[in-house]
């Protein structure tokens, strides 16, 4: 057994390349022995790989996925760039730990253990089961007229973000996100940090029409030219919010130093990973990207974060429906790996030479 | 409660155009009314009003989903058209009969029930839990010299199928098949039901190199010249083989008539699924596609059946595996639609007028 399978899986967060290469031979060998003609289960084969890298194994096993929710208020709201008001993130957030959403019915199917975390919603939530409490704030201020957030704020998010996934058993962790006004935060931090012109970047969120579209690009561009100085992903993240990006950023890059798997929702989530790969270019060789959004700039984000989705299923719902839809695939591809036969205990015959 | 309602779930193929309008109106309010933007759950969202249609209910239940797996052997296989030996199909169905494929690892990861059917392997497999013999012949007639089988053989084939689906429970049926010369059959039933020339319909099959590919091409043309007459559906079926296919007809025209969601595989079941769109275009209501296959030829098939496959992850297994990969995703499409708060139950704001 190579060093690579010492049981350093959560050890740490720097990979060995030479090792990761020899690792790679291994599980493509392991793929290849299996009763199927070599290649044949396409990008399976290749995420399998790659989730054996990612755990140091060449027998990976995927234990306890944990599914979280980051929720939070954005200030920039108050500018009209969302078809709905904000008061729907705290009813979303009630509606979580009643168990109605789209979320809630993907994590039941799967058996995903799902926690809903207040990372800055703008009313009290009361005490409840399944709700962790690190409100920043009553969520971020307006970035129309100021930063969405102080830098001791964005830090603190940060901390947060990282010691709630230090807390979690377990080595998936999926990426979900509930916040009115958080399409214009990360069309914000893609035009930022991916050098883009906003109106690529941005899309119509919850469904706004075109003269809505028209007026968050409006908004969206003044925003940015008042932040003009702010080109650090940390200052970027600090002027354009919010508080749950900020958040899964710390997750993120807490899951990376513990090699967890991380599946990636979609358009919002994307921008937390955007920020933490700038941070600590690593932690994309554990994110496993779950689907290509409708949200306009998602496919700009995905072709930065040189990423190649599972699905393609034209959602838009956030929430981490996408990374839940994508879960049993992600299963599916180290279960093959761990239960289909080979060729030679089958007693298949191989190939023609 | 319209009469679209009325239990007549399993009672008759031909649907009702007014009802199914009206219907699928009720189906697209139920959704629009669920806690998340309209229309942002994508493709999920047709596919619940599909579902519905076919179970003619506005409150559609997936029931005791049944994967068949219809294999048999091909003459052709001779003319040096795989990349693997006639004795693999034997072999694989051992395999599945002992649990050790990638289609017994899918079953057992989503509890899908699993039947193999000797369609017309070559070899005798002794009785056995889980499999049934519907052998129709010890594989097809090699159709370099001949018809793959006779239209007795055919119309045998066709009535297995039928009645195979007749006696499984549950609404929803999942093909998949095996049988080592599949592709060429699959090719020459799309060159001549489609219209169109061998060489674009043929690929690698289970991963023929360059010169096999070429050999390949060149013996389906001559088979194809030597039935130049068999132009119908039928007579198409019996000259190009196999007894899968021709199985895989039958169930997809009883699962039809049943009104039982159909999930189709790739290349192979597209084949079937094209002969038996031929003979009632109506079971193309019926059938969720589940993948876009590798195997060069599936998007054409695609094209001509007018259908928008779930995934497309590079899959050219055969087994049923894609439409097995795909399950969770037609449950999740139903399960949100079951299972999800309204708008008013859940007391969320709707969008801003």
């Amino acid at each position: 057994m190579s060093s690579c399978d010492s049981g350093l899986t959560r050890a740490g967060a720097l990979s060995c390349p030479t090792c990761d290469r020899a690792l790679a031979e291994r599980l493509q060998t392991r793929i290849d022995r299996l009763t199927k003609p070599v290649g044949s289960l396409g990008r399976l084969e290749t995420l399998a790989v790659q989730i054996g890298l990612i755990l140091h194994t060449a027998h990976p096993r995927l234990i306890a996925p944990q599914l979280v929710v980051f929720a939070a208020d954005h200030g920039l709201a108050a500018q009209g760039v969302s078809a709905y008001p904000s008061e729907v993130t705290a009813q979303m957030v009630e509606n979580f730990l009643t168990g109605g959403a789209a979320v809630n019915v993907l994590a039941r199917q799967h058996g995903l253990a799902l926690t809903i975390v207040d990372a800055g919603v703008r009313s009290e939530i009361p005490p409840r089961p399944g709700l962790l409490d690190r409100k920043i704030g009553p969520g971020t201020a307006d970035c129309s007229s100021g930063p969405a957030m102080t830098s001791a704020q964005c830090a603190s998010a940060i901390d947060h973000g990282r010691r709630i996934v230090d807390t979690l058993p377990g080595n998936v962790l999926l990426l979900g996100e509930m916040g009115i006004g958080s399409t214009s935060s990360a069309a914000m931090l893609l035009a930022r940090l991916g050098g883009l012109g906003i109106d690529e970047c941005t899309g119509r969120g919850t469904g706004l029409d075109d003269a809505g579209l028209q007026r968050k690009r409006a908004v969206l561009r003044y925003v940015l030219e008042r932040h003009a100085g702010s080109i650090e992903p940390l200052s970027a993240l600090a002027a354009f919010g919010g508080f749950e990006i900020a958040m899964m950023v710390g997750a993120a890059l807490q899951a990376a130093q513990e090699r967890r798997v991380i599946v990636v929702d979609g358009f919002i989530v994307g921008a937390a990973i955007l920020v933490a790969s700038r941070l600590d270019a690593g932690i994309l060789e554990c994110c496993v990207f779950s689907h290509r959004s409708k949200e306009a700039g998602h496919g700009l984000m995905l072709d930065i974060l040189g990423a190649r989705p599972i699905l393609d299923l034209e959602l838009r719902l956030g929430e981490g429906s996408g990374a839940a839809l994508t879960w049993p695939l992600i299963d599916s591809a180290v279960r093959l790996l761990a239960e289909m036969a080979s060729f030679e205990a089958a007693g298949v015959s191989t190939r023609l030479a």
